[in-house]
């Protein structure tokens, strides 16, 4: 599901026009404070006509993947180019907090967030990018913490990180907390980490 | 969500119709190899009306929704019953094979998962339980495990067990894997609680 290749020029632009129907969306639920606007009035708003948008968008929940997707490349390509050495969680907690604007979310984006982590379906999207960030937090783990052979072994810990970051988010927009988002981060992704270096398979010797 | 109360007598009624329907179901998918069947042989097959069906599933995929419920309230009520002291990763393995015969699945209970696993739709049906699952693990491990006063530790391994579980049921599902549910099962607690147990808050020495 993850594309490799480099997206067309075509592709491109329609990539960004998705994003920019997907924010005027984004406004209008944060105005409303629900999420009950009409598609023709999402496509109004964004001056494209209600067939282009359902070309783009099959349902009007769709509308909002490009905001996800967005921020999950953020992540991944931080996750990509972070340095092999230096201490795991800090890089990590970085490459999370990269995405957002000086660390922080403005009101408007946790109105936003609130409304999608307690309206299913729009939730649905927002997990949709997990598995495409458990695929490179993979990457980006068994490059640095040694993990072991066994599938499990390689797979769990970026699969806890990734889960452990949603919890953190869930937490901290439902619970409108005041804390700083990279302190519950750093808390979480120490826990997961002691938990696979406390487990961690003994080294054989042989480099593997 | 989750019930609390002593269901009346035409509610488990309502229940027991409800797996009957669901198990037909079952059956059907795995003879078919997939869940194509219409809702019409499905409430045939069960001796009912396709009205009583759609009365009971609003949607064809709700038709599993017993099963995974059932299977949930086997570990829930495990857990609850769980005595106080002793091992707790043996104890939650314990919880978790109760509800498999014999500690394994049949060929037609893996089939079925496999279908379950690799079908979204049926899939967010299964995925349901985990709510009602961290809840009850959150009880359990906080009788057992020293976990501090801040609201994410004390949801996070709760989260963390539970998710650990369904990554295991992935990986021995989807790999088709001959290993012993149990000792993959025991290998995934053992990291998560070695993690919440290396990054525990330090006593107070007030008992908290």
């Amino acid at each position: 599901m993850v594309k490799r290749d480099r997206p067309t020029l075509t592709e491109r632009r329609a990539e960004e026009l998705r994003l920019e129907i997907a924010r005027k969306a984004v406004e209008i639920f944060v105005a409303d404070g629900d999420t009950s606007v009409t598609v023709d009035r999402i496509a109004e708003a964004a001056g494209v006509s209600p067939r282009t948008f359902h070309r783009h968008f099959p349902a009007k929940e769709d509308v909002v993947r490009p905001i996800f997707r967005l921020s999950s490349t953020q992540v991944i390509t931080a996750l990509r180019n972070a340095p092999t050495t230096g201490d795991v969680v800090e890089t990590l907690v970085a490459a999370w907090v990269s995405q957002l604007h000086e660390g922080t979310l403005s009101d408007g984006e946790r109105q936003f967030l609130k409304l999608m982590a307690s309206t299913p379906q729009y939730r649905l999207r927002w997990m949709e990018v997990d598995d495409e960030l458990s695929e490179a937090m993979a990457e980006f783990l068994r490059e640095r913490v040694a993990l072991g052979d066994h599938p499990l072994h390689r797979s769990l810990p970026a699969y806890l990180v990734v889960h452990a970051t949603r919890h953190v988010f869930d937490y901290w927009i439902l619970s409108d907390s005041s804390e700083d988002i990279a302190d519950l981060l750093r808390d979480v992704f120490r826990t997961v980490l002691a938990g696979v270096e406390a487990t961690r398979p003994v080294p054989t010797g042989d480099g593997g």
